[in-house]
Protein backbone atom coordinates (compact mmCIF):
# COMPACT_ATOMS: atom_id res chain seq x y z
CA UNK A 1 0.00 0.00 0.00
CA UNK A 2 1.17 3.51 -1.02
CA UNK A 3 0.19 5.60 1.83
CA UNK A 4 1.70 8.34 3.77
CA UNK A 5 2.44 9.63 7.30
CA UNK A 6 1.84 12.86 7.59
CA UNK A 7 4.27 14.79 10.29
CA UNK A 8 3.81 18.23 11.53
CA UNK A 9 6.84 20.48 11.34
CA UNK A 10 7.46 21.86 14.65
CA UNK A 11 9.26 25.89 15.39
CA UNK A 12 12.02 24.04 16.51
CA UNK A 13 12.63 21.65 13.39
CA UNK A 14 10.80 18.74 15.45
CA UNK A 15 8.32 16.76 13.63
CA UNK A 16 5.52 15.21 15.62
CA UNK A 17 3.57 12.31 13.69
CA UNK A 18 -0.60 14.04 13.09
CA UNK A 19 -2.11 10.70 11.31
CA UNK A 20 -0.54 6.94 9.66
CA UNK A 21 -1.07 5.67 6.73
CA UNK A 22 -2.83 8.73 4.95
CA UNK A 23 -4.69 8.05 1.73
CA UNK A 24 -6.88 11.30 0.87
CA UNK A 25 -5.25 14.87 1.43
CA UNK A 26 -7.35 17.39 0.70
CA UNK A 27 -5.88 21.19 1.20
CA UNK A 28 -8.10 23.92 1.81
CA UNK A 29 -7.94 28.13 2.31
CA UNK A 30 -6.21 27.25 5.97
CA UNK A 31 -6.59 24.05 6.92
CA UNK A 32 -5.73 20.07 5.58
CA UNK A 33 -8.46 17.50 5.21
CA UNK A 34 -6.76 13.95 6.20
CA UNK A 35 -8.22 10.26 5.64
CA UNK A 36 -6.27 7.16 6.61
CA UNK A 37 -6.75 3.51 5.13
CA UNK A 38 -8.40 2.99 8.50
CA UNK A 39 -11.01 5.64 7.54
CA UNK A 40 -9.81 7.81 10.13
CA UNK A 41 -10.57 11.55 9.48
CA UNK A 42 -8.92 14.76 10.66
CA UNK A 43 -8.74 18.52 9.83
CA UNK A 44 -5.38 20.33 10.56
CA UNK A 45 -4.40 23.67 10.47
CA UNK A 46 -1.21 24.31 8.15
CA UNK A 47 -0.39 23.73 5.05
CA UNK A 48 2.02 21.29 3.01
CA UNK A 49 5.69 22.16 3.42
CA UNK A 50 6.72 18.83 1.28
CA UNK A 51 6.00 15.45 0.50
CA UNK A 52 8.45 12.21 -0.46
CA UNK A 53 6.42 10.02 -1.33
CA UNK A 54 8.72 7.11 -1.70
CA UNK A 55 9.72 7.60 2.15
CA UNK A 56 5.74 7.32 2.96
CA UNK A 57 6.51 11.22 4.04
CA UNK A 58 4.60 14.24 4.38
CA UNK A 59 5.23 17.11 6.62
CA UNK A 60 2.99 19.92 6.89
CA UNK A 61 3.74 23.36 8.63
CA UNK A 62 1.53 25.98 10.47
CA UNK B 1 6.80 1.79 -4.95
CA UNK B 2 4.57 4.27 -4.09
CA UNK B 3 5.06 7.48 -6.01
CA UNK B 4 2.46 8.78 -7.86
CA UNK B 5 0.98 10.97 -10.96
CA UNK B 6 0.18 14.38 -11.01
CA UNK B 7 -2.31 15.54 -13.10
CA UNK B 8 -3.65 19.08 -13.91
CA UNK B 9 -7.11 19.73 -13.83
CA UNK B 10 -8.24 21.76 -16.69
CA UNK B 11 -11.27 24.03 -16.57
CA UNK B 12 -13.79 21.65 -18.55
CA UNK B 13 -13.17 19.38 -15.58
CA UNK B 14 -10.90 17.07 -17.64
CA UNK B 15 -7.41 16.23 -16.18
CA UNK B 16 -4.18 15.92 -18.15
CA UNK B 17 -1.00 13.92 -16.95
CA UNK B 18 1.65 16.28 -15.90
CA UNK B 19 4.39 14.17 -14.83
CA UNK B 20 4.31 10.07 -14.11
CA UNK B 21 6.29 8.49 -11.03
CA UNK B 22 6.62 11.50 -8.78
CA UNK B 23 8.18 11.44 -6.02
CA UNK B 24 9.32 14.61 -4.26
CA UNK B 25 6.65 17.58 -4.04
CA UNK B 26 7.12 21.03 -2.45
CA UNK B 27 4.42 23.56 -3.08
CA UNK B 28 5.34 26.87 -3.26
CA UNK B 29 4.08 30.41 -3.00
CA UNK B 30 2.29 29.76 -6.21
CA UNK B 31 3.98 26.84 -8.03
CA UNK B 32 4.68 23.41 -7.30
CA UNK B 33 8.43 21.77 -7.68
CA UNK B 34 7.71 17.98 -8.40
CA UNK B 35 10.53 15.44 -8.85
CA UNK B 36 9.99 12.02 -10.59
CA UNK B 37 11.89 8.97 -9.69
CA UNK B 38 14.01 9.15 -12.66
CA UNK B 39 15.17 12.65 -11.68
CA UNK B 40 13.06 14.27 -13.92
CA UNK B 41 12.26 18.01 -12.27
CA UNK B 42 9.89 20.31 -13.12
CA UNK B 43 7.84 23.40 -11.55
CA UNK B 44 4.30 24.21 -12.57
CA UNK B 45 2.17 27.10 -11.98
CA UNK B 46 -0.95 25.86 -9.39
CA UNK B 47 -1.53 24.27 -6.36
CA UNK B 48 -2.47 20.91 -5.05
CA UNK B 49 -6.63 20.35 -5.48
CA UNK B 50 -6.34 16.53 -3.91
CA UNK B 51 -4.19 13.56 -3.55
CA UNK B 52 -5.30 9.68 -3.16
CA UNK B 53 -2.25 7.98 -2.59
CA UNK B 54 -3.50 4.87 -2.20
CA UNK B 55 -4.47 5.46 -6.46
CA UNK B 56 -1.39 7.05 -7.26
CA UNK B 57 -3.21 10.05 -8.60
CA UNK B 58 -2.16 14.03 -7.07
CA UNK B 59 -4.65 16.18 -8.89
CA UNK B 60 -3.16 19.78 -9.56
CA UNK B 61 -5.50 23.12 -10.47
CA UNK B 62 -4.41 26.67 -11.55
Amino acid sequence: MCESNVYMLGANGDKSLIMESVDKIIPGEKDIYLENIFGERKTVKGHIKEMALVDHSIILAE
